[in-house]
């Protein structure tokens, strides 16, 4: 039997750097490498003017504008410096919004829920919404959360494992009838499908460079109107890069491969958005025929285009995983703190325990061909076969 | 007149990437690719045997244990999340210690002093070491600053402006007997001359990949004993990477490419330090020989080998370099809120203002050669005297 090339299906873990971003960012290595930060001579106000063209590419492709746009190393401290940002140190005596609550909703990747739940401990009401049997958060709940006390609404825009897409805009009016502010992770829906920021109606929303085919290491925190338009406190202080808000000697090359990726992604997405829609949808009809009793997480709501979590019945998803070496997928579990855990966001839509242990997500890309998919649905077949068997 | 080739010499602001650094890089981007998080295939798997690769030589650099090394995006993340960690909500009710006392030094990076600033606006009793005439913090003020009510000592291992080396060990000591915790910002250090966290005895040390050799957007904060031995509360929440302290998706590229400039720079150092140090003290002798009045900052003191501060006399170092378009340098003052400013380090020097702004730096590196200091000094000279003829 020849070697066969794996699959790689877990593109919302993370994306290969397109060759293009990776060419983008080669002269930034070791020809321009100055730092931007020392307009005094040619290599500083080289870097500074490739980092300038990148914050106008990243801008673009969500709707902003460059000045609106701070990089960060990734979504993570992006969501962190929101939900930190706005509430640091209220209780030092620094001038501060009496508003103490924050809604977020249960489905949200953890660099939103854990700085929540950090609050919450400190004292803040933190309010988690839950969300329907297709992970979508219930407009109607989010109506009755969201009040005059509220000062941070944090919502994702699509859900990293089954794909949901959630109700922004209509959440976001409820928010800013109340005054409050709105923040959107969207790390795995930029580049998948159009986000734009003004459609949202978000005031601040987060990103990274390595889900849309960039490099890792580099994200993005929109602000509306500049990050001196809103009361955020920076977590870091030092040379005062990206209006202060975040410091330290800008990544160059990541923010000229994150401008690169993003200008690709705005040509490529809608084509591709339905290229990848009509794999998944074949991926789908494959596994439910194959696949005895199989489920589809989320099937009914707004997904992702090239985003699919299957529930593979009385099967442990790691074993599945251990007998396919040539598949390369996520699971629905995760291992917290030493111990396996179903995922929180199947958990909160009320997939069995048992059902969110033999949930697989198959996530498709830009290098992703219809014979990947037609493979991969017969080798899961036949691992599940020996999986099942063995039971 | 042909054209001429700028020469840098600003080593001190960033780095050029090693090209061999950036060889390493290299397969990261597009082949494994990775996210390090996901063990449960090959990608992943790599991704990950990469990381830890890498964690080892940069440990090795500074005779610390891969444990002890938390990847960040830089040493300002690496410095904030020290002086944030250890003191973060203390009014919140979780436990803390009940030291109330920083002590710092008046030549510190901002990415020091500003956290250190803030801290002491939030009530916290931060003392600001001075410095000598060469720029060497006093080790006797020192001691009597640090007592039993003091939670950490932050002091820098060199200094980027002057190079001035500090008593690190000397300080280290007296904190220790103290029970304190002792930082040390070690970015202009590493690299440059030996930094071993054994023989400085530091509990907690910063640096970035980008002044030696490696990526921009990756640093390290060393941590004794590894993260969790110590009561530092991480600035972001997330995904768990880095031992809880900085979540997000490793950079993992970035991360072998600061592996790389460490082992490199390993073998490199002792050699490199000597060559560059006579390189310095010849670009010394010639600036003074052939600059009426020039003097050199912190001449006195141990300083790092690649660094020079020269007071070119009744010039304004702007307008200096203004006229030096084929030279890269940096200056003795900097921009800060809107307004040129003498540099803090020079003013707590006691260097005057008008002398401050006369000040330039000039660090030499890896690619400096011989004909480079000469043809410098030659264009300084020339462009001194068309400055100074317009004063």
């Amino acid at each position: 039997m020849p070697d066969r090339v794996p699959i790689y299906l877990d593109y919302n873990a993370t994306t290969p750097v397109d060759p293009r971003v990776l060419q983008a960012m080669l002269p930034y290595f070791s020809e321009v490498y100055g730092n931007p930060a020392n307009g005094l001579h040619r290599q500083g106000r080289l870097a500074a003017r490739a980092v300038d063209e990148a914050r106008e590419r990243v801008a673009d492709l969500i709707g902003a504008q460059p000045h609106e746009i701070v990089f960060t190393a990734g979504a993570t401290e992006s969501n962190n410096l929101v939900i930190d940002g706005l509430t640091r140190r209220a209780d030092s005596g620094l001038p501060t919004s009496p508003r103490r609550r924050i809604v977020t909703t249960a489905v949200e990747h953890k660099a939103v829920l854990e700085p929540c739940r950090r609050l919450g401990r400190e004292g803040w009401d933190v309010v988690v919404l839950p969300v329907d049997r297709d992970g979508v958060v219930d407009v109607a709940e989010a109506a009755e959360a969201i009040d005059d006390n509220t000062l941070l609404v944090s919502i994702q825009a699509a859900n990293n494992e089954v794909g949901t897409i959630q109700p922004v805009a209509a959440i976001a009016a409820l928010a800013h009838a109340h005054g409050v502010l709105v923040h959107c992770d969207a790390a795995q829906a930029v580049g998948k499908v159009a986000v734009n920021v003004t459609a949202l109606d978000v005031d601040l929303l987060s990103a990274s460079g390595h889900k849309l085919y960039g490099p890792k290491g580099i994200g993005l925190l929109y602000v509306r109107g500049g990050p001196r338009r809103l009361p955020l406190q920076p977590a870091s202080l030092g040379g005062g890069q990206e209006a202060g808000l975040r410091p330290g000697t800008s990544n160059v090359p990541g923010i000229v491969g994150f401008g690169q990726a993003c200008a690709l992604a705005q040509v490529a997405l809608p084509e591709e958005g339905a290229r990848l829609a009509g794999l998944r949808d074949q991926l789908e009809e494959l596994l439910v025929n194959h696949v005895l009793k199989l489920a589809i997480n989320g099937r009914a709501a707004p997904r992702l285009p090239n985003t699919s979590s299957a529930i593979f019945p009385n099967t442990d998803a790691d074993a599945l995983l251990l007998n396919l070496p040539d598949l390369m997928l996520g699971t629905g579990s995760a291992c917290t703190s030493g111990a396996v855990e179903p995922s929180h966001v199947l958990q909160a839509m009320g997939v069995s325990r048992e059902a969110a242990f033999g949930t697989v997500r198959v996530s498709l890309g830009r290098y992703t061909q219809p014979d990947d998919v037609v493979t991969a649905v017969a080798l899961m077949r036949e691992a599940w076969l020996a999986v099942r068997e063995g039971y």
